[in-house]
C-alpha cells in the first residue's frame, strides 16, 4: 500500500510560457531519487597544457572583446572572446542575400550576419562555474550583461541568446568552463512563441505569468531577489527555472547587487543538481525579451534562466510533435532538489 | 583556389513549413561527402533468444492489436501491439483531471489518456526496414494506415504521430526493427504551428506550399507518386523529406498502389543514407494533418515523411531558440545523396 501512495497516473500539462504540451508519464520511471546521469560530463577534458582557454594561452584564441577586470594582464578572471568557429559572420559589410536561393518564391534567406562569442568563466582549467563564489558567478552574469549592452546598440541585432553547454553530450567541444553568446539578426521562432504566449496570458488575466508563477510544491530554493522552481510543465526531468521575483523583461536590466544574489542561487542549483544527479552534462539558457520588443509587451515578458540536466535523449515522437515525455513529475523533482543536502561551504 | 569554389558563406533560411529559422554555417564543417556517423546504430542489439519482438516470443509482449496477414499464425509478417511501457493510458474511463494541479489558475492539465502502440516490422531479428522489399515496406506503411483508421474513429483522439527510432542514440530501446504510433488527446504545438504556417502560405499565394516545393538542386530521387528532397531549410544535416506529388492532407489516405511506390522510395532513401553516412542512428516521422482539421485547412495541409539521421547533438542554443545550426547546405546534401551508388539489388 505504501507504494500506491506514490503512484501517479500519466498527465498532459500545458507549458503556458512556451505554449506547448508535455506528457508526464511515470510508467517507465525509476523513483525520482534514483535518477543519475550515466554519461561523464567531462569525457573530453582537454589536457590543460593544450587548452587555449587557460591563462597563458590567450594568443591561441580568436580576438578578445574584453576581459574582467578591464585592466588585468595575466591576472584576468573572465575573458569574453570571439568564437574561433563562429556560426555567424560578424563582418558588417556582409552581403544581405548571399545566394540566389533567396529569390525563390516562398523560400526566404538572409545573410548569416551575427555575433558568436565565448565567455571564459575562469582562468584555470579545473575550476567550473559551480566552484566559483556567488560574487564570482555574479561577475560572469555581469559579463553577459556588458556584452549584451554592446550588442544591443546595433539595430540589426534582434535577439541575444546566452547559453552554456557543459559536457560533450550537452554540446560542449571544450571542457574548460565557458558560456556562449549569440546575437541574431532575426527573432527565433521559440522566442516569438514565448513572447506571444505570455502576452496572451497577460491579456486574459491582467498579470504577468512569471510574476504569478506557482511556488507551492514546486519551489526548490529562493534568495532575496530570485526563486528557483521546477516548472509546472517541465519539459525535461529535473529542469530548473530561476526567475526574478521582481518584474523584468530583459536580462540586461540586471544590476550588480542582484547579480551577486543570482550568482549565489545559480551556484546552489548547479551544486544541488550535480550532487543529486551525479554530475550530469547540462545546458543553461537565459530566456529574455527580443531587443526591439514592442513596448506593449514589456508588462507581460519576464526573463528567466533555465537549467536542463541531460538525462535522456530525444526520439522521433519529440521531433515530430514538439511534445516531450517527462518521466518525473515536477512536484517530485522539486521535493528531491529541495531536500538535497550539500556541504555548508558549497552553498557559500 | 579550388577550395574557394566550394566555400559558402553562412546563411539564415526560413523553414516556411514549420515557420522557423535555420542557420547554415559551413565554418566548422567537413566536406559534405565526409559526414559519417560515429555511433553504432545498434549498440543495444538484443540477443535474439531474449528478444520479445521475435517470432516465437509473442507471449512476452503486451497484447496484440492486429497482425499481417490477419489469419497468420507463426508465419506473420507484421504485428501491431500495445507498448509494454506506454507513455499514455488507453483506459477510456480514465479520469479527466487526475490531479488538483489542474485547478491552479493558468496551469492546464488533462489526463494522460491516449494510445501508444508498436509496429513490429519483421518477424526475424536481423532484418531491418531497409532490408524489406518495396512491397513489404508498403505493407508496413499500410499497417500504420490501418491502425490510424481504427484510432480516428474515437472523437477524443486529436492527432496520431507515427515515428521510428532506429539505434539507441535515436531513442530506440529495442534493436528489433519497429516503429511506434502515438494517439494523442491534444494537437501538439509543432503540429498546430505547421498547419498554421502552411495555411498562411496558401492564403498569400493560393497554392499549397508542398505542392509547390522546390526541386531544383534539392531533389534526390522521385517515384511515380512521390519525391524525395533535402528541404530548402533542412534543420539537420542530410535530413530528407519524402512528399506525395499529389495533394493529400492526411497520410491515412494512402492506398495500396501508392504504398508500394512509397515503400520503394523510402527503402531507397534508407539504403542511400545508410551507405553514405555509415549506418547512422536515425528517426523518421510522418507529418500529417490533425484528425479533426478544419475543412478550410485541407487545401493547404500536405502530409510528408521526414527522415533525420542522428549526426550531431543539440546544445543550449538550439534548446533556447528553437533555431538549429546545420553545417551542410541542403543543395550539397542533396547532391551527395543523389549521387550515392548502391548495388542494383538494394534498390529493388
Amino acid at each position: 500500500m505504501a507504494a500506491e501512495a506514490t503512484y501517479r497516473r500519466p498527465e498532459i500539462r500545458k507549458d503556458a510560457i512556451h505554449n506547448r504540451w508535455v506528457i508526464f508519464s511515470p510508467a517507465r520511471a525509476r523513483r525520482p531519487s534514483d535518477f543519475k546521469s550515466k554519461s561523464d560530463a567531462n569525457p573530453n577534458s582537454n589536457n590543460q597544457s593544450e587548452c587555449p582557454f587557460c591563462v597563458g594561452h590567450e594568443h591561441e584564441c580568436a580576438p578578445e572583446i574584453f576581459r574582467v577586470p578591464p585592466d588585468s594582464t595575466s591576472d584576468w578572471k573572465i575573458r569574453v572572446i570571439q568564437n574561433l568557429y563562429p556560426a555567424l559572420n560578424r563582418e558588417l559589410n556582409f552581403p544581405k542575400c548571399p545566394s540566389d536561393s533567396s529569390q525563390c518564391s516562398g523560400d526566404v534567406a538572409v545573410s548569416g550576419f551575427g555575433f558568436h562569442d565565448v565567455v571564459i568563466e575562469s582562468p584555470v582549467h579545473p575550476v567550473h562555474l559551480a566552484d566559483l563564489s556567488p560574487a564570482q558567478v555574479g561577475d560572469v552574469l555581469l559579463a553577459f550583461k556588458t556584452r549584451i549592452d554592446q550588442l544591443r546598440t546595433l539595430d540589426s541585432i534582434k535577439y541575444v541568446q546566452v547559453f552554456k553547454n557543459h559536457g560533450a553530450s550537452a554540446g560542449a567541444s571544450m571542457s574548460h568552463s565557458h558560456s556562449q553568446i549569440m546575437a541574431l539578426p532575426v527573432v527565433p521562432s521559440a522566442v516569438s512563441a514565448r513572447v506571444e504566449s505570455m502576452k496572451e496570458f497577460f491579456e486574459q488575466t491582467g498579470k504577468c505569468s512569471l510574476c504569478q508563477v506557482r511556488r507551492d510544491h514546486l519551489l526548490i530554493d529562493e534568495s532575496t531577489h530570485f526563486l528557483s522552481i521546477v516548472p509546472f510543465a517541465a519539459t525535461f526531468p529535473f529542469e530548473i527555472w530561476t526567475i526574478p521575483r521582481y518584474h523584468s523583461s530583459h536580462f540586461h536590466e540586471l544590476d550588480s547587487d542582484k547579480a551577486v544574489d543570482l550568482g549565489g542561487l545559480l551556484k546552489l542549483m548547479l551544486v544541488k543538481m550535480s550532487s543529486q544527479l551525479n554530475n550530469p552534462p547540462f545546458n543553461f539558457m537565459i530566456h529574455t525579451a527580443p531587443l526591439q520588443v514592442n513596448p506593449s509587451q514589456l508588462p507581460s515578458t519576464h526573463w528567466f534562466l533555465q537549467i536542463v540536466p541531460q538525462l535522456s535523449g530525444v526520439g522521433g515522437f519529440e521531433m515530430g510533435t514538439g511534445c516531450y515525455i517527462n518521466p518525473v513529475f515536477p512536484e517530485d523533482a522539486a521535493k528531491v532538489l529541495r531536500e538535497v543536502l550539500i556541504e555548508q561551504d558549497s552553498s557559500q
